[in-house]
């Protein structure tokens, strides 16, 4: 017996991200592609628009207009926070589960859409991160700062990324700081010769934030203890390295009730 | 109201690992020496036999004669796989909670140590490595496994060692072993110019052992997926770097029933 | 006044590295796409074929025929060992510089080839590696070498390559062996509970071939000596990191003369 | 026939280094301790003062008293700046060598100090930094800022350390804003969100200094280009490694006449 394939739908789809999920989805056999929406590249076939051969995909300029068209089981969306919250209102009103990888959800909207897919007995998932290795190493380290409150966290990104630190630097930084006693590192005489050169103090701890051509993602826990070091290290090379994790989202989705915060939670 | 100080009696004093606890005992404030035992050291001072000031306590010869003559609450034992059962018996017959930091217990062993000192209503410990660097360490490679079935260790240590793989990579893959997709890796085709360059295989993956002098202990878990690596380091610079392990078991010992075997089992 | 621009044929276009170097001639912009060629992808626009517009540039399937057909300043070569040295003769007989990126030339056929270019008044490249970092990398372990002779080599790549060690390692292992004063690492009593462990010898010291997914080429040279680890390290992340050296290649041919082996002598 | 041994006198023999120069002339075949001077442990036997058997030389606490007592060849110094400009003087006055590992020395006391060892046909060394390791992380980073201008520094050292960055980290910046074509690294418009993340500014490029316990000192310099990463890292784990610098300078003052400054000038 032939097991039935999921209908993805893709929106963000001519975006880096969404790029990656189309060439995900058309090339797992156990998925298909339903619908790809980008409006910058409207009628355009989806495979050709990733670098494939074509697929018979027209891309499509709105979600609601596609899922009105096609069955779909899931909807993968790497689109703005402004858009997120009203497709994720259309997916689930046709069923079809809401896979949302962008960040600006409230609380309030969390639980909102929690209940609709409840009642409509569908599963969903909102993560701003699908990196397994990325969880992993934030999960490690929230842990071992139960037993080493000395830690520093290092991350390397590009030279042209604006922001400094990193999402993913803060997030670790917050989930540690859950765990950690309290208390203020270093040597409290401590002075800086060149300004900064101590990095960015987080709740008694430091961050220092790399920045150099050719590296994509990058970071380093490293805590300290009486003649030990462990250190957690997580390098990512590029968007490809996402796509397992959204792949596991896609089966996760299908199985659940109600929409999970996190894709940490999606991971046994 | 002061609180009484736990009364440690040190076996194997005179070794590598013994006279660190010695230093470590005479140095927490909540410790006291009860008794140390070293047949080469007999009639020492125990602190000037660690290079500290004399302590007045003088190093004994034979445990059990030591433990007739002072109080003690718990015994801290690095001695040999030969001494260490009978120094356990010893111990629990006089309700002296053992702390055993060698290997060679048997399960029979164990389980008829784990009713001694049920029967006596006190704790005890036997483990073979008390970095809790190094446990998280295993415990966080055993954990990533289930995600990355890819991987391959690669420890360190100084260039006199005698065996390879280490202890710890053989009980790092064990426990790798025991949640990871059994799966062979690498090219089925692969072939080495140099015989041995591709590591030992465990249960389908690599372990590398580099011997270099300057080197104490260190161990890296490598993990590979598509686009991401994940990597889980621990480095040990003395002995010294065990201490806070013991001295947390100590502690614990005076709160526990029971025989537990293994240090992780002691950390929440 | 306008500086002419560099002329560039590329051969092996439609290989991976070779499309590359198309990406590069195309965008830096003292270099002019002159010719692409590669039977396979005959007739092709050369952009097209690389994913950028369209450049006017018509893939060809014959070196000679589209040397004839063209005036080009510089031959990049990245075909293979077969073809590489009858298409170094075809681009010295008319002037056009080579730069091939192939191995396989004995140091027979390089001394005549830098016979030809001499007479030609013309330079030209033979490099196994345009990496500079690799490079650099070798040269450093190299140097290193002479003061730290306990070392081992440990390299990364992606888990379905073939053969074990790495060119790049055993070539880092040739030049280390030059400066090191020979001895035989690590314990001589030392034995592998697991064979292969101790990683593969080579004149003393040892190789490690990790293989991973998501890995593309990494390396390690680890010196240790009493009290100190060296470690120098290079990591790529994809063919575009050659291009640099290739870039710096075509533009130091045009003011040379004569076949130089190696890029690491067209590095001041 | 037997070769004389070289007879050396040591300078702050009481102090941290100075206790290791002690171990290192008593232990190393071809040298013979002369004289150790400190004043805190005048009196005392050398050997017992560092933990070895008594070796029959009586600690002085004056320099040019216990000079003028014994035939030294070589003074190694480990003192305080205060003091050794006077030491210099002092032995080369009686044609021993001076080897200072002190800071502070002006550039005109350096010639003159070589101006004297000239006169006197004898050589000297001068040097902050005795670690080979530690030169040549240094060495290499300098060559590497030729070819790869993005870079940034992390250092690593014990947290109760007082300033950042470390004297090793602003060396290595000097030295490699000597060869690095100079330019503002990062993106024009970056900003912190936690002030300090990306590090101490300097030349154009960052600095990252790391304070944790369980650390002694390590550097890594990280250089970033399209496609790869370019690292070198030195580890120190304590003063004994030093200590082969400093037998390497002995022998070398052996054979040299005039003063040399920067340890670098005595490897080849």
């Amino acid at each position: 017996m032939n097991e039935r394939k999921i209908r993805v739908a893709v929106a963000g789809a001519g975006g880096r991200m969404g790029r990656e999920v189309v060439k995900l989805v058309l090339s797992e056999p156990d998925f298909e592609l339903a619908a790809a929406i980008s409006p910058s590249s409207r009628g355009k076939d989806a495979g050709e628009l990733v670098g494939l051969p074509a697929c018979g995909i027209e891309v499509g300029h709105d979600l609601e207009e596609s899922l009105s068209a096609v069955q779909a089981d899931v909807l993968v969306d790497f689109t703005t926070p402004q858009l997120a919250l009203r497709h994720a209102y259309i997916a689930i009103e046709r069923r079809v589960r809401p896979v949302m990888g962008t960040t600006g959800f409230t609380p309030g909207h969390i639980s909102d859409l929690d209940m609709l897919c409840r009642d409509a007995g569908i599963g969903g998932l909102i993560a701003p991160n699908f990196s397994i290795g990325a969880i992993l190493m934030m999960k490690f380290a929230q842990e071992a700062a139960k037993y080493f409150p000395h830690l520093e966290i290092i991350e390397y990104h590009g030279d042209q990324k604006l922001d400094a630190p990193s999402g993913t630097a803060v997030k670790t930084a917050e989930l540690v700081s859950q765990t950690r006693a309290r208390m203020k590192q270093g040597n409290p005489n401590e002075h800086e010769t060149i300004p900064g050169s101590r990095g960015g103090e987080y709740d008694g701890f430091r961050i220092h934030s790399v920045r150099l051509p050719g590296v994509f993602a990058q970071q380093e826990v490293v805590f300290g203890a009486f003649g030990q070091t462990l250190k957690i290290r997580h390098d990512s090379y590029d968007r490809a390295g996402y796509m397992p994790g959204v792949a596991t989202a896609v089966r996760k989705v299908m199985e659940t009730t109600g929409m999970v915060y996190g894709f940490e939670h999606m991971m046994d």
